[in-house]
């Protein structure tokens, strides 16, 4: 069994989600340790957290080129061997770029860089490093979606004709119509990102879904923008026409302003022989349509998945797989508890519910074997 | 920023999917760290677990009375502070009596003890030992079991009258119909799983979140269970009548042989101003009822959340919170090409995603920007 | 094709739902004509109310009796074949007797009688007669409850051995509460009611429900009924452990304060081999589980439904069978509209629409045709 | 109280599925009697039909001027005062113009014309004869899309930004990939269905239901057909861009290859205070969404609807108003049974279902009053 892989982290400090969920993912498999980092640009914030989620100060640097600097003198088998890029959005490009151009592998968050020019230098230097670049296009980890992928692959659908994919959020919406709210949201300033707000941010999880689980390549997109306002600069809602082929088209929809939305992405993919539809807000119902047969739900973790799905599923049929947070907040209650904290009851369950939970079950042997009878609880 | 809790792990090594279950939770929300364990009998294959997940060996003991004896020789301040007990069923009671009793905290896995008797001689234990002491019923973890506590406590159904609970689960389905195959099955041997396969194992889930949710006690229960078969010794359904107060009745519905069930958990709580209902395999969702008004659904992340639920929520609203393992999936992949495993392409999506989504982007920007033409792709 | 049947209708006058109801039903189909009744016990009433609803006057009769007396002395070719009893409860044991004893068959509602006494003595009559006798259980005319029952008459469950039917309500909920209002409910006075208010209301469709998929007997019954206020003599909430056999069991849950619930019928079936799942507030879907396949989703009208189910659906695939329902409403609005009366411009769709509509049409297609641009509407 | 309106009826004979619906509809609120008909251009079937469906054959006519002619020598007062035109399409526009010309109200399926052209001219024609023109567009008859027509103009979504509608099909799918196939379908020959299959059929009914709802007209469209085949002349597929104002945008998006959808219409309504989301296959579910509230589900029936809602609900709440065609599926096996045919069992419930019901009724109380025990069922 090898060792951990040696992980370093760039971004995600404090009480940043991004660095929590890919801390987490890092966590969950047994496969990383962090060993090095530089969490945030300030050093004593970046100190502190390391402290904070016990991450050895050793290796904690002031900054990323430091850390590429220090990094390489180690010997090879104690340096880190990947890097998570979290940082803003304008960095992923420069930052990517000189991990690989030093023989780091790296995980990256999305947007990989900040136009199409970057992204093809980006991808020059890649192929010449002959390191790993992992993008984290998180939902392709779903183990539904990658069922989806490999039915497709296999032929289950024949002959692909439309495809309808959207991302759906609501959230610009509470920001959006009040002139001066609508200033203060980095999203909405092309300086900080980008070209396109919604189609940028989302919109482009949508088309990646449909090469992903497709296989197949949009050739070309004619698209309409909404900016709501005419002083707001930036798409926050926009569709798009796609052609993949002749006569294999589709559409993709994404909007920011969606009223009520929350993460409203889904895929409706259409073949000859049959169809797919996939939401990720329910993420472990895979439906399979069919002119003639009976709709088909897939789940999770069952023996008829495909071998990357079934990989990707670490829980029992039936258990989603939020299971895992379920535990967490147990384990956190706990914690607060240990350490003499304030703590609502209902944080953990404790003895009490040990105890009558043994009460409970005790009372229905009880009940049956005497023939169905009524018995007490104490 | 308090340090993080030293944390025991006793049981849970190997593919034990319980074992990376608290693995994952103690470490989600970065409260603990693991310095000390007895992951297996073996202790061979103890040490080997404790190198392949990177736990340092030095405190790996060989078996759990050494555990508590060694650390009980280092200082308080290094000492191991809570163990988990992940063991098998019969050895939680003496384990957690143990530690209890030597000043450590304790998380323990259900059943907690095999009896009521055992049951309330720990309770003793504990309230003599000034120590926490959490049970890990899974499912009040979830950030909507959380809110209904909340909501029902604060009187948003007024008073309850009835309840309907039901955990229904068929796996044992797929073994109880063969007399042979039903014999291999430890879940249906009383002398290794206690008095009660399936409201022992599953009905109690049930009745703890009755009793979690409305705060409410259990008072009297009448019981009919099926064994199905004559020669089988154990309850794989039961049905049980319940009675919280003259006028407030319910049932608990538990079943092993709901063919096709997988993890079929769900309350449904009745008030005299409305009612509740929420399903295990949808977590994210929780209906609010009422004669007169619209039906309500609740979802986590939402500013109109309990404080009790909304700390149970790490990402925003719309994310489902299995969307920690669909990034531990693409940090998986990307683990195996790091070390130059064979994987799938559709493992990780990599600098080709990072490309065609840039190209995407660019692509719908040009198209909205000349008027709504239609744009070709790389 | 023969000629339609002639049906005599006893109640259901004036603003009664159950006679819309049966009126429609009968209509549906093309079999029937009403050529006779008694829609209210005050003649004038009746004979207002068969004008308004177009029914010959010179068969409308002052009374049952005079009705059955009166019909026997037409030819017999004349003569109504069938009465429809839609009379309060107490009525339908004594009307269905007199019908079936004097040559008549009967549709009636239920409950058919007040008392399992009466039920036999029915029997009897019935058996004697020779005479059609239809119960209005009217979930069992739904599409996918048929089908149901045939796929499990043909074995798709294997052996079934649980069965798990609710019929839960919460319209008793708004009066119970309150001491006088409750007084006033019929269906809570045992002189009007009979013995059962919830469970002889709604649970026995339950009960009916599973004999009638299964075509399993209930063999014994263990019952809690709760009652919620000491005053009140009748069940608002019931639930029921049943017995079919020493292996085969279940549980029937019924309940009138179920706040929120609104027709909450439901049924889960599991056997050997698998499992079907049906709601009637989604009655269209019919969910067949199993351990090892993806679940199945069965919709009325497909070529893979048997006869018995096929023959039950008027329209094709997709289009919930409530449409006649919508298009009446828009029949309503021109009726309304023709008779000069005043009308929301909601009520039904016109010449406006049917303008825009081809407007929309053409511009679609100009659209296309000129390489997809924008092109505007009138 | 009005007497009920003279209909006569052109088309619709024989097992034409448009002629059940509009006749059911036309009874099910007791306005109208068919008093004329033109069921078949053949007169003999023309005349069987009549007979079948018990319409007095004395107005049957030998076809459309005909009727037209000799309903004009009727006195006003028993003369045909509405024609329901269900006819093939090309013959809409002449009948509901010559109708219209001779002071009759119509009531017109759809497509209302061939063309635009035809549908101005007809308009003119409407406007000046002062009569009542419906146009079928069935789904605007329904409880919850005529709620969400009137929360919109009360303001409950506050100003409108995005609207999104959707009517997928898939059973070109079943002819489409054949050559041969496809050249049977008079849908696919545009001398028979006119310019558009896929948008004129069913797109056409989207944008409908988008500007009866919202209030809002459609301003301009960009359009892309799919046509899937080179020798197909017709569209089957079509996504449209759709502005209704500056910055209020949306898409229609309809499809015959949506490869298993039945009869998927549905839309979504964005704005700046909440949004909007109906089903058709779920007729009875409006989902009302909000960035800052819990999701709500409107049902109908309701005291909380609006008065154009609950008009259009003839049952109580959580009777799906499916209920009519299950009732009347049991009176169709009750006829069956009456004229002697051979019959199902599972066709309508008969004595034995009756007697079974009040045996587990009368069963229930006794095992209640007993105290919980077991009673035996005959």
């Amino acid at each position: 069994m090898p060792k951990k892989i040696r992980l370093g982290i760039i971004g995600g400090g404090g009480d940043s989600l991004i660095g929590v969920l890919h801390r987490v993912a890092s966590f969950i498999n047994d496969n990383y340790e962090i060993v090095g980092a530089v969490f945030n640009p300030d050093f004593e914030q970046n100190l502190a957290f390391a402290k904070e989620i016990d991450v050895p100060t050793n290796r904690i640097y002031k900054d990323f080129d430091t850390l590429v600097a220090e990094e390489l003198k180690l010997p090879e088998d104690e340096r880190i061997q990947v890097c998570s890029v979290l940082t803003p959005n304008f960095l992923h490009f420069p930052m990517a770029k000189k991990l690989l151009e030093n023989g780091f592998h790296v995980i990256c968050e999305k947007p990989m860089t900040m136009d199409y020019e970057e992204a093809k230098t980006l991808q020059e230097v890649h192929e010449k490093s002959g390191k790993v670049f992992a993008l984290t296009h998180t939902y392709t980890g779903y183990p539904m979606v990658r069922q989806m992928r490999e039915m497709i692959k296999a032929g289950a659908l024949g002959k692909i004709h439309k495809v309808d994919a959207r991302y759906y959020q609501g959230w610009i919406n509470t920001v959006i119509h009040d002139p001066e709210k609508r200033k203060t949201v980095w999203r909405l300033d092309p300086a900080k990102a980008g070209i396109s707000s919604c189609i940028g941010d989302i919109g482009v999880h949508a088309s990646n879904l449909i090469e992903y689980t497709t296989g197949l390549k949009i050739k070309s997109v004619l698209c309409d923008f909404n900016y709501l306002y005419d002083d707001n600069l930036m798409d926050v809602d926009g569709t798009v026409l796609i052609r993949m082929d002749k006569h294999v088209k589709g559409v993709v929809r994404a909007s920011q302003v969606a009223t009520g939305e929350e993460n409203g992405l889904a895929i409706a993919i259409y073949g000859e022989k049959g169809a797919f539809r996939w939401e990720q807000e329910k993420p472990n119902f895979l439906y399979k349509m069919s002119d003639t047969e009976p709709l088909q739900v897939y789940k999770p973790g069952h023996a008829y998945n495909s071998e990357l799905s079934l990989n990707a599923s670490k829980i029992p049929a039936g258990h989603p797989e939020g299971i895992f947070d379920s535990m967490a907040n147990i384990y956190l209650g706990a914690a607060r508890a240990i350490r003499g904290e304030d703590y609502n009851d209902g944080e953990f369950p404790t003895m009490r519910d040990g105890v009558r939970g043994m009460n409970f079950i005790e009372s229905t042997v009880a009940s049956h074997k005497q023939g169905n009878v009524w018995v007490e609880l104490d």
